[in-house]
């Protein structure tokens, strides 16, 4: 009789927004009237910029015609954006990250999954939290993470690193030596950030205990101040330590086109073992490339024309960021995050629970936000809202919170 | 230290058709003056019909207003997907899958490479041999196959089911019980299929032994005779152990596109847990759905005019295979396959392994096809021709081939 991998039973409930969407459809049957603002799941609302438009109805085209139809995709992407990539995230930064480094995939959550598949079991990780819930979910399908306790919403074999108001949300190196550091900066769901300087002890440090950085730079694009890296190999010695995860859902809005990519330096061990070649049979045995018409979406987002519609992309998420920001302060709340990210995280007010300032805004103000418990024990307490609503919907939004 | 997955160092060699690929780019830079016909890898050739560009062209638009942009996708695939593959895979063939028994995903390789996740690593799989390859490797990766003999080319915990000539490439049932069996039909690489009452055979053993089938059903548009089921789940008892996997990269031409599902039936439980449960989770956790613009290009698959169009490119793929068929026998060659499939599975003349027959072949006629021991011990003296080309190019390779 076959078996399951028992890993899934072990799964508290269901995902985060899973739930916040059960909840929501619920409410809203019992209030067909009411008109409820979503400021919660991170999707974004504005349509792609037009050079992306235009570089797919050209895909398209092309795939109408044999002479330019394209089949099977290279597995690890196409050269015209790996080489995009690289030039534009990476050599124009000093960073020095070859085209055949880039690993194209359909997004960053996939890659967020799986890349652990590619590590021990045995290995130990270490997680920001709050932390997005695919880190630990996917280490605890693949074995990795011991037993749940539901008193404390820990897992026995995970190194939590709390982020709050005490230290500022900036993780400190844990007390036990981890295998496997999960690091987003900007952060989801905190919406904060740490200085390169900051950003280069984590280098040091993981190169000094053997551990590898998985780090998360889907937020990169928000960055507005000068101290902060762009990318994690900014650093010194990161080559040698740390995969970086990139997605184009966030800069470019492609939530619903599906895009992203992970960088494994050639220089990245285990011993005599190249990441690189592992990731690179992953690739080629469980995935199947990019669709063609998605890459040549993925190329525009690096053209000129590209590049200075999606600064005004940015632009127009970030004022949304400070409207909420200024909104909340303005409305007695203590507020982070919405400076180098799209995220704004309040400490809820009068002792409410997370899920229960979650009620109250949807019922109160018919506004739904993401409890910041859903992202670990130490959010609690905590709730996040994002940027990514249209301006008008953002400013009602912070009206109806005011007016509360 | 953080340490790797080690069950990947098992994996000897490189991907099929990665090692193809290397020979052929070798060859080519040799012989820069040879015009070499591809009919290797499973590549199909032909434009995307008019009603899928069409589809495609409408859902870049509504990306571009942002009163009709989509964001994240359902993570399980839009409802107006999963209602068109029911009614039209299923139900029309008196079938009774729900659509919410269907998960949309990028295609049926990462499918059937991630299948096995949600199943123990204590598991015995059972595959046929010769199989592609994928299905295998995942679970090399996984840990589930023991250890590699290179004399034999074969793993020491996984159940070889020899299709060769002396049993007309149909599976027998194991000596030993496993409990996942993978079963693609109709076959690649032999091209051959089985009856639907020996299809039946395989879900009462199935169901008698307590095993899962991972049923491939890529190649399911070419089936041409009456007696053949097109989904498993004609078979009575199929829906309590058997999970299917369909691609549209063969039936509409989207190795290119991306787009594949899988069917869990909610009926199919390991005790009192639901697989679809388990599927439905790890979708959620380590994928994002599939691109909005090629679901609309799924859909379309299933209008009118996308059906009748599609009718007509099987047919010219079935010509090649036809054309391929023909001329192999009239060149003296032993041939199957290529009736319910784009397979055409030869054995190799004169003794020769099918490595020296592909070497052969692309030396003196500048033609590529698949050596049928890249897909297991028992596609040693085999090779595999594929209908995929352009009829042009089909022909002349006949013609080459004929004239050797």
């Amino acid at each position: 009789m076959f078996q399951i991998n028992d890993n899934y039973q072990k799964l508290p409930g269901s995902y985060l927004f899973s739930t916040i969407a059960k909840k929501v459809a619920a409410f809203s049957e019992a209030n067909p009237d009411k008109n409820i603002i979503r400021l919660g799941i991170g999707d974004v609302t504005q349509p792609l910029a037009p050079a992306i438009i235009e570089a797919m109805h050209k895909a398209v085209d092309e795939m109408a015609d044999a002479k330019t139809f394209r089949g099977y995709a290279p597995d690890l992407g196409y050269e015209f954006l790996r080489k995009a990539i690289s030039d534009n995230d990476y050599k124009a930064r000093g960073c020095d990250i070859e085209a055949d480094e880039i690993f194209v995939s359909d997004g960053a959550k996939s890659d967020s999954g799986n890349i652990q598949e590619i590590f021990s079991t045995e290995n130990r990780i270490a997680v920001c939290d709050p932390v997005y819930p695919v880190y630990v979910d996917s280490n605890v399908m693949a074995g990795r993470t011991g037993t749940y306790d539901p008193a404390t919403e820990m897992w026995s074999n995970v190194i939590y690193m709390p982020c709050t108001r005490e230290n500022n949300f900036v993780p400190e190196f844990p007390k036990e030596t981890p295998d496997m550091i999960y690091l987003c900066l900007p952060n989801n769901p905190t919406g904060t950030t740490i200085t390169k300087a900051q950003l280069q002890e984590w280098v040091d440090y993981a190169n000094k205990v053997g551990a590898v950085i998985i780090y998360d730079g889907a937020y990169e694009a928000y960055i507005s101040e000068d101290n902060v890296a762009h990318s994690i190999y900014e650093c010194e010695g990161a080559k040698t330590c740390a995969i970086e995860l990139k997605s184009f859902s966030k800069n470019a809005g492609f939530t619903g086109v599906r895009l992203g990519y992970t960088v494994v330096p050639k220089e990245l061990k285990c011993g005599d073992v190249s990441l690189h070649s592992m990731w690179a049979r992953r690739h080629g045995t469980k995935f199947n490339g990019a669709p063609y018409i998605i890459q040549r979406a993925g190329e525009a987002v690096y053209s000129d024309a590209g590049k200075a519609q999606l600064k005004e992309q940015i632009a127009y998420y970030m004022k949304n960021a400070s409207t909420i920001k200024s909104g909340l302060q303005e409305a007695g709340f203590e507020v982070y995050g919405g400076v180098n990210a799209p995220y704004i995280w309040l400490k809820t007010p009068d002792q409410m629970t997370s899920w229960e300032f979650f009620d109250y805004l949807l019922e109160k103000a018919n506004v739904v936000g993401t409890p910041g418990s859903g992202f670990g024990p130490s959010g609690e307490g905590y709730f996040r809202l994002t940027a990514f609503g249209s301006y008008e919907n953002t400013v009602a939004a912070l009206e109806r919170i005011k007016a509360l």
